[in-house]
């Protein structure tokens, strides 16, 4: 199996997700400014998965600190921090991991720098270890939505390359069928970055699990046919409502499976969810270069010049969440309450 | 300006719609049976550039009938629409077309075959001519329909490319501009042959149209942040109930339009109509290859040997269309007694 990202011999090792399916390349990063650039380009994508790189690579320009004393390195510190919370601003878990990164900095003001910069290691394969064990909780609780015989429907990849390893949505997905269960996958491609096409059909067939690949324009299509029984997707930020920010398609996918009464499941861990923000408006969206939607493999697919909208998320507003799976249980509406009760 | 398919020297010529926006290829067919090639291999595509294309497909064919009796002509004839109908299942415009072709036949058992054969070729080019007097009348009536200063999102190309020439929906949006309004246009891209990006874009470009293009899991976006007024898209096939079969996705696209209260319009002549036909469900869909799906300019972009599904239609049922624009005019709903008076 494929290790998404991992600290290895004092570097951080990450699969370069914008090769795949075609090619299984490693990238070694030994300075954390490079790792800010790996998740800005998207080599790392997926909230828990940037999660960790961004701990890893704080970890790392951690390390490189020349100054010897608290005060010194606090300094760097916070400048290293300000860069790798600067590479992408909508999955909450970046910042989330890299808070955490920041408190064992301000818990430990007795600590040498040179202990201080191991402690920083150890949280940041800390982060890794208890990411895999949050989706496999995950995936306890939420396979158990799940009826065997069905056929889940998901969109962009909320899978082992998305988190440390197991996934998210894919971890239910995942934990329904360790659970014995029969599950079938419809995966959409997920334009413009094609995690679908690429990254979710390519992990499940390596998994052997039944992979069904379609545009995403077919979903409307197989839900009207009866061919989909759940959608279980993954998530960037989860507002204290449970308005749910996730890859660009998710809320058109939440309309549909709303219109043919077909269950909407988000699956994501408490760190995704940012109880400071009232609701989904709370929540910036990341517009990218339109490069990833004019171009596809480095050839032009749409007339030069043209302009071009590349929102890379959207807002899936609470009332169509039928149930958001954490590694706590699973939680229904009325969210704010129900999120409250998760943090007491 | 491009013509989209054309009789020349005795030829049909078309546009390589595979190639645009990269290149701007014309191919010149001189056998019917390579016209049918074109038709299956979407050289050209788009219901009622299908019909007119199959049309001169009919009169190529005949053209070269050794037969000197009209018995014998007539079974060759009979040979050369079968292979034409055979090409794609569910745009109706394609044996409108060939029904049209044969009905000269029929009634004009007193020509000569040699007369017969230029009857043809001026009914193939009159099916031409009238294609394009038609979608200027639907631009005049759908023109009525958007509001000056609106934003029209379009699925597909249903435009010049898709007709013999001014186009369908596009039409319409044409029809309102020189009605003295300004339109902006949205244009899904289309996945997976990107009619969309690659046609849509590119036509209304050429027609110094304000157009933008985005990924077809988008448009949900678009309308919650109210950036869409109206949505026309054209037909491959109408029952006689008004259900519409359209592109992959429409379907998503109309109910989209009817959660965010945003009228969704159809836009197609009356040879898209078929009133023998009692609704959707007796439309045939085609499922295309899969490489479609899988591949992007002969680069693999998903696992080798993965599932696909690929539906090049879906069926928007009447309920969720606001009106459908005819050369006779705009018609509402109820559909089946208004489709029939149409005709009547």
């Amino acid at each position: 199996m494929f290790k998404t990202v991992e600290w290895k011999n004092n570097r951080v090792v990450m699969i370069d997700q914008r090769l795949l399916p075609e090619k299984e390349i490693y990238r070694s990063y030994a300075r954390y400014e490079d790792v800010a650039g790996a998740i800005k380009d998207m080599v790392v994508r997926g909230a828990p998965a940037i999660g960790v790189a961004a701990a890893m690579g704080a970890a790392l320009g951690a390390s490189a600190v020349k100054a010897k004393d608290l005060k010194g390195f606090k300094k760097e510190f916070a400048r290293i921090a300000k860069t790798l919370a600067s590479t992408r601003p909508t999955a909450i878990n970046l910042f989330w991991a890299i808070e955490r990164m920041k408190g064992v900095v301000e818990e430990n003001g007795d600590l040498s720098v040179e202990r201080l910069k191991k402690r920083l290691v150890d949280e940041a394969r800390t982060i890794h270890r208890e990411d895999i064990e949050i989706n496999r909780l995950m995936g306890r609780h939420g396979g158990r939505l799940l009826k065997d015989g069905s056929t889940v429907l998901t969109h962009c990849n909320a899978g082992a390359l998305a988190t440390a390893g197991y996934g998210t949505a894919l971890g239910v997905i995942r934990g329904a069928i360790e659970a014995g269960k029969r599950i079938s996958v419809f995966a959409d491609e997920t334009r413009p970055f094609l995690q679908g096409a690429r990254l979710t059909a390519w992990e499940l067939k390596k998994d052997k699990i039944d992979v069904t690949l379609i545009t995403d324009n077919m979903a409307g299509y197989m839900m009207k046919k009866g061919l989909i029984d759940a959608v279980v997707v993954g998530a960037d930020r989860i507002a204290s409502n449970g308005d749910t920010a996730n890859k660009i398609g998710t809320y058109s996918v939440a309309i549909l499976a709303r219109v043919h009464s077909i269950p909407f499941y988000v699956a994501a861990p408490l760190s995704t969810i940012d109880m400071k923000i009232k609701d989904g408006d709370g929540i910036p969206i990341e517009e990218r270069d339109t490069r990833e939607v004019t171009h596809m493999k480095g050839r032009m697919i749409a007339p030069k010049g043209v302009k071009v909208r590349n929102p890379a998320f959207d807002v899936t507003p609470n009332r169509l969440v039928s149930a958001i799976i954490t590694e706590k249980g699973v939680v229904k509406p009325p969210y704010r309450r129900a999120l409250t009760r998760l943090f007491a």
